[in-house]
This record gives C-alpha cells, structure tokens and sequence, in this order.
C-alpha cells in the first residue's frame, strides 16, 4: 500500500484528553476517532490491527474445537427477565425501545441468548460437549468511559459458552479455554497471567482473569515473579486430553497471582519466598467463569442425560476483549517514539521509507519490495510521499511497523536498502532480494 | 469438520413462518434462528456463508483501491441535525438515549459519520482522491420485517463513501463501483442487473441499483433479456483508467433495464424489441449513488483546490446488503431438495457422506479425504453420524455443498468412492486421491 493513496491522518499535536499512552498513541497514529463518549470509529490503521486480532482469536477458537456463530447485538428483554438479570443489570445496560414499544437491549453480554440458541436446539447428551462463540460488538454505559478503547462503551468482544453433561465435563471445557487463550495471547505478543478472581454479575463458583501487567492498568495485582517466565511457546496441545489440558492449567495457576478482588495476605507471605514477592498493576485482557446451572435452570436447558432423566447442562462462559486488546498491547509495548508492534499483530509486516520519492531507482526499488513481500503473503506500506526524511522516519516509527526498509539513491548506488528493527534500532544493509528473504523468515513465509 | 462435532441444527418440519424458499431453507438448514422479529442469530453455517461474502466483498472493494475502516453501531444525533435527515428520516430510525440523556441512533447508514471524519482530517485536494468503506450491522426498524434475512431489521451492509475534487472525478469512483460490484456478484455465482433507480433519502441524481431476477423480488423490473449475456467474465480491469472503467459501464447499462420506479413504458418499446421485451421481478443487493455536495456543503466537508479556494468535496455512497445477499442468493439458486450454493460462497467445499460410520475403512478414507482437501485449503463437513443413508443424503441436499463424496464400504473394496454434483446430480466413481485432485481443481487450488 502506497501511503500518497492510503488514508493514515497522524496527528502532530498531543491530544489533551488522552490520559494514557495508548489512548495518546491511537490517537496520534491516525488508528481512532472518538464519536461520542466511548465510542470509536477504527481508521484503517486501527481496522487492519483489529482484523488481526480478531484472526487470532477465532484461529486459537477453532483450534481448540470451538464453534463460531454470530448473535445479534440487539436482544429481547423477556430472554433477561427469565434469567432474572433484566431489573438486576442497572443502568449499564443501555435499554431500547422500538418503534412497536418493544423493550429490547444492546447486549452487554450473550448467557441469555445463547442459552436460548441452545434449549432451542438441543435435547439430548449425545450433542454434548458443545462450545460456541462468537465475536460481536457489545454495550455498556459507563458512567465515565476512558482510557480510549481500554473503557469503552461500544466494544468488540468475543464470548463463548461450553455446554457440558455434567461438572467434570465443564471443568476441562473450562481448563480448554484458559489453554486456548494462553496459546491466543502469547501469539500476540503479550504475557497475560491467568489469576483467580473475583465473578461479578456473570456469577459462579470458578474463575480466573487473565492480566497483563501494566503500569496504567486498573487492577492491583499480587504475584510470585516466577509466573512471569511461564510459556506455553509452541508445544503441541491435544484439546481432547483432559489430563493435558488440566496439568497446564496447573502449570499457570499453582504460582501466586490474584487480583486485589481475590488477594490473601496471608498466602501470600506463606507461598511466595520474599525475593519473588511483586505487586504491580494489570490490564485484564480476558475472563473465563464456570457457573454449573445458573442459567441452565431457570432457562429450561435441560438435555435427556444416558439414563433417560432430563438434567439441566452445566455451562460456562469464557471472554477476551478484543478491541481492549490493542490498548493493552500498545501498554506494553511503545517507547517513546510511538508503539513497537509484536509481529503477530503489526498492521503491516513491514514499512518502506522511500527517500527521494519520484527517482525512477527509488520508486522502482519500492515498488519491487512491496511486490516481492506482496508474492509472500506480507504487507509493506511504502511511504512515498515528498516529505524530508526526518518526517517519514517518524511517522514510520510511532505508527510501530516492527521492521523498516529504507530506500535512498546512495545505498542504491551499491545495490542495497536498509534493514531496521524497530525494537531494537539495530540497522543492516542489504539487497533488495536479501531484504525480501529475511523479511519473510522473520514471519515464517 | 466432522458432524457430530458441529452444530447444525436442522429442521425437520416446515416451518410456518416463512413466506419465501430462502427463509424456509435458511431456518430448516440451520443456517439462523429468529430472536425477535427482523432480528437474527447466525447459526455456525449460516455464518460460514455470511463470512465468505464479506470476504469477497473486501478483496473487491481493495482490489478497487477502496480503502476499509469500520464505524460504530450507535451514532450521536448532532450529527443528522447537521445534515437535517434527524427529524426527516421517520420512524426507521432507532432512536436510543443513553444514561446521560445523549441522544443518539443506530446507525441506518453513515453518510454523516463519514463525512465527519473526512472534514477532521482532511483537508486538501493533494489527499484526493479518496473512497473510504466499511461492514457493519446496521439497524432499519422496519414496521413489518419479514422474509428472513432478506428484509431483517438488523442486517449488515457494506457502505463504502467517495471524496472526490470535482464531478469528474466522482463519476469516475461511481464507475468504479458499478465494475467493482459487477464482480463481486459474479464471483458469488449471481447475475446482477445495474438498473437506473430513484434515489429516495439518500439523495443525489445519479444511481444505479443492482437486482437478482427472482419470482420473490420487491421490485417489478423491465429489461431487455440481452442484458442478462452480460458478463464481466476473469478480464483484467484497471481502476484508474477512467475511460476503460467508463466504456465497462456503459456495456452494462446501454441495454433497458429498469425498475418500476423509473421504468418508462414509451422509452422501453421504443428501445427493445419486442422478442427481448422481459417484465419479472427483482431483488435488490446493492445500489450505488452520486449525490455531489448535498453532504459535504452542510457539513463543511471542504478542501483546499489547486488554485488555493476552499471547494467542498463531490461524494457518492456505494451500498451492498451482505447479510440480504444469503437470501437472494438461495433465491436465485435452490431446488425442491434445497439449497445449491455456489462454489464462491459455500459454507463448506465438499460433503463427505460416510455410510457406515464405525468401520475403520470407512472412518479412515473419510479422514484422508477431509485432511487431503484440508491440505489443499478446502473444507469438508463429513456426516459421520450414525444414520440411514437416506438422512444423511437429504440433510447434504439440504445444506447445498455443491459437491458431495460418498464413501461406503462396497466401493472402498475396489478402492472407490463417488463424487456427487449437487447441482446437476451427476455421479462419478473415483480413488481417494483422485477425489481430492478433482475437488482441488474444481476450486482452483
């Protein structure tokens, strides 16, 4: 993509209302505007880094045996007044009436619904265990929306929800969701620490957040450091195998990690030797629950268990929030020039720096770049407008493209560009098929 | 993807409520579930099928040089006071207040919000040309939604906006639309006619829409039947040449074809002769608009021109209705068995129907046909449920894949199975392998 025929509108000034530095740089990176409070149009840098994110989710989704479906963001409020969350919801729910006087509601979340999909479907235990999800935009009226898309009102989020015969069954769907979202995390270049919590207005017995540690996040954390070094790296991962599964689950949760919701000083001091001890602040990126039948029973989802007896299914529900995602990645992960984007993620796989855009050697060396990136499967955003250097190199580096390819006539000369880390700094010259190769090793094409 | 794993609930009964094939065979399919009226869930398959055209819908818009971004659903209100549609849009529009007492709407469409972003950002000719689009759920609360998707309250559009200099340089991006979206629909396996249309509360003096010719069509059409030979075919297209877009746009509209709102009897029998004379009927699937300034001028959409005035910019709007694209497609194509999906689109790539699940021959030949076209980028759904021969034939009918292997232990002994087309029913005996190559070859992998 040409930057001359793209619409990327950085911005010079530092906006005022940004109170953190991923609000400051979406917003300096020409990736978000602000609508109305909480509400954000995603500029086609922001699309294209969501799209990504939203990749990954459903990859690791599918991977794990999940099934994707889409419900609608608007919902009937009798499914609410069933469960009984329709009064108890209060006045973040934001609450429609159309044009018929029917009450209707913008989903802040999908138990009701999905568990209608279910009984409306589904009767006996041989269609178990079933896992569906979907990734929708979601509402809900903050008081004081902030931080960006950090706290929104309007949000995409993805949701799932298992429907098991029996508690054993829902607890390894449970433990197959934190697995999958360590897995989903990690591929976006975030550490994100699953830590028992606390279940809020979704409800149940079981549950764990997943932060990701974060001077600007809302929650105060408490754990053993040596969390911090567990990964899950590229190890192969049978999502049928409950001891597997339920022995990584242990992997990541017999370490001190809780919340301030769920902290126990107590433990704390007795598990945690002294020298591990940390306490630091995190950004939840995601959130898995097991709640048996609250939804189950008063909804009248019930399967034909192997004996014949009607049972209600015992579920779950598991989240990421996936435009909440990008703020927290750029969180941790900018310096101060502008954001350092993981590969996993990046908008484009690499940016090019013309230097003398309208010289025949530099537009053509551009243009053979994007084009043998391009029969790769990578993108390159070519920044060929007449701008002075200076300009181009810092656009390039507060919009994060994790590797830039500068294109002058001297180096040409000798046949080569340079090859810069955003990262690191580090710089190397080479030739244009040398910078096409290793560009493409960096992302295994 | 095997059956008993997924969630495809399909219907035996016919169910009441549908007026139409496409609803009928979308609900009995298990393609969408009703969760209150004009307002759906997308089942996993009927998501399967929503998310190839939206994919389709993106490579052609890109390959366009349209450039994706993505708004929210919910839109502040100030915004159509600017524009004055708040008041004149009716009782369509969904109007919401927030906790605040903020007024705002859902999203009908985005001339304003798009607008207010192009006049935040930009502001000189030299950033022009410009087509900025996106896919997003939008809300229309229809008084009485019906015929499933296809007139739904709360469907998903792609409205993609042109910012151009000059008429000129408008009727060109309005050009490009219309070959832009000639393609989209052919590579979905429909015949969409552009007719001149009325352009109603968008506004504006040029548009086109674009019909399917159905029995079940909203509109009454009149056309000349050479228009339905015309085919943009694989020729290679270059968007920027304006005379080369505009010479495919006049092929396309020189022949009659009209709707209702515009149809001109004297015109029609002067122009067609009398043995291409057609009147049938047609749904639409997208329309295409020059409206000039109407938005821009109100809302201060300006730019700086070449000779240092302030002018304001000539838009256009370019709609597509995705999510209504599943039902006209099932219209246009199906059979008393069911639906017959085009290769551009099906959920799945290959049925594989295996009769006698269980038996280890049977299980394996089916697993190294999924993985064989798994390696090849296609997708199978292996019925490996444990039914008659008959069911699982008429639940594969049902869902129209269009090309279905039948796997059974009689064959397998002379080291066959049979590849089925759904559309023409014609049958073929083959090995594994050379199942796979065909299916491969049949989709272009």
């Amino acid at each position: 993509m040409r930057l001359t025929r793209y619409f990327l509108p950085t911005l010079k000034e530092t906006p005022r209302e940004a109170q953190i530095v991923s609000h400051r740089l979406m917003l300096q990176g020409g990736m978000i505007k602000q609508q109305q409070a909480g509400i954000y149009s995603w500029l086609p840098l922001g699309w294209r880094v969501l799209k990504n994110i939203e990749r990954i989710v459903h990859e690791e989704q599918e991977r794990a045996g999940h099934i994707p479906l889409l419900m609608p963001t608007l919902q009937p409020a009798e499914l609410w007044r069933e469960s009984g969350r329709y009064d108890a919801y209060g006045p973040e729910m934001l609450r429609i009436t159309d044009r018929q006087n029917r009450e209707m509601l913008y989903g802040p979340t999908n138990e009701e619904m999905i568990t209608d999909i279910f009984r409306s479907h589904v009767s006996s235990y041989r269609d178990l265990p079933l896992t569906l999800y979907h990734i929708q935009w979601k509402f809900r009226d903050e008081m004081r929306p902030r931080f960006g898309v950090m706290r929104g009102r309007e949000f995409l989020m993805k949701d799932g929800y298992n429907f098991d015969l029996d508690k054993e069954a829902a607890l390894h769907a449970y433990n197959r969701h934190m697995v999958s979202y360590l897995r989903t995390y990690e591929r976006m270049g975030l550490t994100a620490i699953p830590m028992r919590a606390d279940s809020g207005p979704i409800g149940g017995e079981d549950t764990h957040e997943f932060l990701v540690l974060a001077e600007t996040g809302e929650s105060e954390v408490f754990y053993d450091d040596r969390v911090t070094g567990l990964k899950l790296g590229a190890r192969e991962v049978d999502y049928d195998d409950r001891a597997e599964i339920a022995a990584i689950c242990e992997e990541f949760t017999t370490l001190y990690a809780r919340t301030d919701e769920t902290h126990d000083a107590a433990v704390y001091e007795a598990e945690v030797p002294e020298a591990h001890r940390r306490v630091g602040r995190g950004i939840e990126v995601g959130q898995i629950f097991y709640f048996g039948t609250k939804y189950s029973e008063p909804m009248g989802a019930v399967v034909q268990g192997p004996d014949g007896r009607q049972v209600p299914v015992h579920m779950g529900s598991h989240g990421i929030g996936v435009s909440r995602l990008l703020g927290a990645i750029i969180e941790a992960s900018h310096d101060d020039k502008g954001i350092v984007w993981p590969e996993g993620v990046t908008p484009f796989h690499a940016g090019v720096v013309n230097l003398r855009a309208g010289d025949g050697d530099c537009d053509a060396a551009c243009a053979a770049i994007e084009a043998g990136l391009a029969a790769r499967g990578l993108e390159a955003l070519v920044d060929d407008r007449d701008a002075r250097a200076g300009e181009k190199f810092g656009t390039m580096d507060l919009i994060g493209l994790p590797w830039r390819v500068t294109v002058g006539p001297r180096g040409l000369k000798d046949g080569k560009v340079e090859l810069t880390s955003r990262r690191t700094g580090e710089a190397e010259e080479m030739s244009v098929e040398a910078v096409i190769d290793r560009i493409a090793t960096i992302y295994g094409r």
